[in-house]
């Protein structure tokens, strides 16, 4: 077999079977192979970008990495900006990029480029296959690098004439490293520390944040009395009525520090210490109160969820019944649009078992809040900061998990990064309703602006944060790839247009101007 | 001053004026020096890759940079697939980014990422201000480094903190580098083969390809019988009717080897020789027989047009007449779609002075022949390989040029990488004619499928190029971002809708189902 066949053969035999991919004449080859082998899903997008975020989401819901098939430096260099939230939401991905064989990479060609130097920022594992006999072993070792704990990028570059030459061999499926337990002591300092009565959150992160992990620190916190918090960035957070309460840490400086004014104790199950997420002038960085001590009972690329299983057998609290979330379902109302009843609208209609994908941003404050006592359901977020990221998971959620309904949460300014997005959920036929919130601006620029303490925005300045005149027409932007969308003009509106989208086959999009 | 009104006035001192921008948080406080000092043009894009594809399109019309403001490391992720292009295209652009400010920067942030390892491989210049009082002096050397011929791309990145602060004093306008004149002997040797008769070519680049330096290329090829040839990849060039004729190197490999099979002398004047764009198995890479001589007559960094200046006086063609390029204008013809049509109707209404962007890949190989007899115009191409150029190049060209018309020329499959620039065409009113050739297809990978002997491709690679299903709706797309848009469906549709562009003030779209 050639260099090529070699590679899918090894990815497919790890139980990779996934590719989000835009490929071009450098990996022409791949494509064959990809053509002669069909366990191999292969999902094309029109920009790099769709295919680095859906497979982030595809990681984030299946807790196992898809490929991405990319060309070149330049094709690299578009999916860049969703590798970044990626490598953020510490998400296993097996990045392939093509690279020019390997006798034309020294030629000043147009697409010549340093592509091992545009993906090391990103990339914990980084390799170039330059040999069809190296492909096969590369590639396992590059799944074994993207699998190690907590997840991570690894990054394959494959030479032209290796993936066309013969000589190839699969590789076996190789071993998956497991993560660690922590130290015994840092079970027991953290035993010790709840047992104290002092007023204790703990921050969860990664698989704490859903399943058997979730359900021991619910147990933790209603045996203890303390509170579970998740990071602001959130990676995958399981919720609604009947789980465990985890309330996410405020965006804002000063809201954060007031949810943890009174805690004495902080303790980290793979998530770290809340940090502000800008730095502001003469603004302190801090969310915790400087008497609040801080333990680190899990590393991120540790055991979390083995480490809350022990604490809550350190605890004795075995048999007890986990915190549950109590809230009631808002009502369903209808009159003008408002933020909060749209969040209300959001919170009435969730389906059980929907994914949530949330980069609504300002618009979106109220929409944790009015969907706690919804029907158990996941909430993705973006992790890295880098907006345009909502579209792109959506779609690698939705492949994932193709039974389940997926609601993207997204507005205008976000959106409009990644866009091509809705034209592979038209392809697919996948399960997307993605709502757009069009404020026509860049509204938390805004914020930031005041909250400098520089004064209000001038025109100058205004102009940048005002993505109006143009006002972009999601309508028309959606149908333009294929995607059914309406525009709601009142909450009833909204409801329907909700409902229509969670029963329909396929995407819809709706636009809720603001 | 604080930093960030430093950095504003060391631009302007040093006549940059432009400045393609994204900006975010921290980035805010140049936005609010921006805000006070109107003299510096903004323009606002919705993704960075339009910024920077812009930046160089304002480049290559003004011979000068602009300046970019991107959002920290995903800003400037989003922003290096157009900085692939600008590289290659040998232009200036000074291109800044925002940085947490310095105490935050080793944070473990959402946002926090290496942002000068992402710059580094299209950066020949990189740097980071970290303090208020070094932000006029790293930016005048920015400038210097941009502006050193041939024109590269500096990075200067800008902590919060030092655009923040107070301490910072505008740079003088710095010394502009200019280019050096080749050693006399490589100008001597170029005379001698041109004296020699033996068949030669001249491959021109940069301002090689207009004005004065491309005048003078046409009065030497007029005396010697050389024939004037452009790279495939063109940053631009002057052409039309009463200019030197110059044709452009083909891309296809045995198409190149055919135009050169006669020739046994090649001269360079600031172009590297003629290479494959990619590798084939089996194949050899070379464009020029083995016994063609190849001279450098000038490199890239030196004075192109000063060369042929003194390669005209060597050869005493002072008073020479110039080639001009006498082809007829095609006659408009109505009737069914063809490419043959579509560019003849082209070729027929060109506008004097028109610039063109011209990406039209596949669809767009006879449009060249076509205009060759059109009124004087410029004429832009992808110097990179990274599609998704042209809409943001015809931005930028269009931002630098406001009494000119420009006619861009884009497909569904490279367009549909940066839709974004159409809002920014409708936002800044620009006179942007653009053309999408709607293929539904990555028709060059189809056709490099097959070129490279491995069979048709199969259902699954099919799949792979087809962008049909969904079909992309440019009319709607280009009417979602404000730009009025038309689909054609016959010759004299399109000459209608063509000649309604360019007598149009602000952007129009013209889709070509193929």
């Amino acid at each position: 077999m050639n260099g090529a066949e070699s590679l899918i053969r090894t990815l497919l035999a790890a139980g990779l079977d996934t590719c989000f991919t835009n490929p071009g004449t450098s990996e022409i080859h791949i494509v064959a192979a990809l053509d002669r082998i069909p366990e191999m899903r292969c999902v094309l997008s029109l920009f790099e970008g769709v295919a680095t975020g859906a497979a982030d989401g595809y990681a984030r819901m299946m807790e196992k990495p898809a490929c991405t098939l990319l060309h070149l430096g330049p094709g690299l260099c578009n999916g860049l900006a969703n590798l970044h939230n990626a490598s953020r939401a510490q998400v296993p991905i097996v990045n392939l990029v093509g690279q020019h064989a390997t006798y034309h990479q020294e030629l000043e060609t147009p697409l010549a480029s340093d592509i091992e130097g545009i993906a090391r920022p990103y990339s914990k594992w980084l390799r170039t296959s330059s040999a069809a006999t190296d492909v096969g072993r590369d590639a396992a070792e590059a799944i074994v690098a993207a699998r190690t704990p907590p997840g991570q990028i690894s990054t394959l570059v494959i030479a032209a004439d290796a993936a066309w030459s013969e000589g190839g061999s699969s590789a076996a499926p190789p071993r998956i490293p497991q993560p660690s337990m922590p130290d015994t002591k840092a079970i027991e300092q953290a035993a010790v520390m709840l047992r104290s009565r002092l007023r204790t959150a703990i921050l969860l992160a990664g698989d704490a944040l859903y399943g058997t992990g979730l359900a021991a620190a619910g147990r933790i916190a209603a045996a203890t009395g303390a509170q579970l918090f998740a990071p602001y960035p959130v990676t995958r957070i399981e919720r609604g009525a009947g789980l465990p309460p985890v309330e996410r840490i405020a965006y804002v400086l000063e809201q954060g520090a007031e949810q943890f004014k009174e805690f004495r104790q902080m303790i980290l199950a793979g998530a770290p210490a809340p940090i502000a997420y800008f730095a502001y002038p003469g603004k302190n960085s801090a969310f915790l109160p400087a008497e609040c001590d801080v333990h680190t009972l899990a590393e991120a690329n540790e055991d979390r969820t083995g480490a809350l299983l022990s604490l809550a057998e350190a605890l004795s609290v075995r048999g007890q019944q986990a915190l549950a979330e109590q809230a009631p379902r808002p009502a369903l109302s209808d009159g003008e649009l408002s933020l909060g009843g749209i969040a209300s609208t959001v919170g009435a209609l969730l389906p059980e078992n929907v994914i949530v994908v949330d980069e609504s941003m300002t618009s979106g404050r109220g929409l944790m809040a009015a969907t706690k006592g919804a029907p158990p359901h996941d909430w993705l977020g973006n992790t890295g900061g880098s907006i345009g990221i909502a579209m792109p998971l959506a779609v690698g959620a939705a492949v994932a998990c193709p039974g389940r309904q997926v609601l993207c949460l997204t507005a205008d300014g976000s959106g409009m990064y990644t866009p091509q997005a809705l034209w592979t959920m038209a392809r697919e036929g996948l399960n997307v309703t993605t709502v757009v919130f069009a404020n026509r601006s860049y509204a938390v620029l805004k914020r930031e602006f005041s909250y400098l303490g520089i004064g209000e925005p001038g025109e100058r300045a205004a102009q940048m944060f005002d993505i109006g005149g143009p006002d972009i027409d999601w309508v028309q932007l959606g149908k333009s790839m294929g995607v059914p969308a309406a525009r709601v003009t009142s909450l009833g509106e909204f409801a329907k247009a909700l409902r229509d989208g969670f029963s329909a086959k396929g995407p819809t999009l709706i636009e809720i101007p603001l």
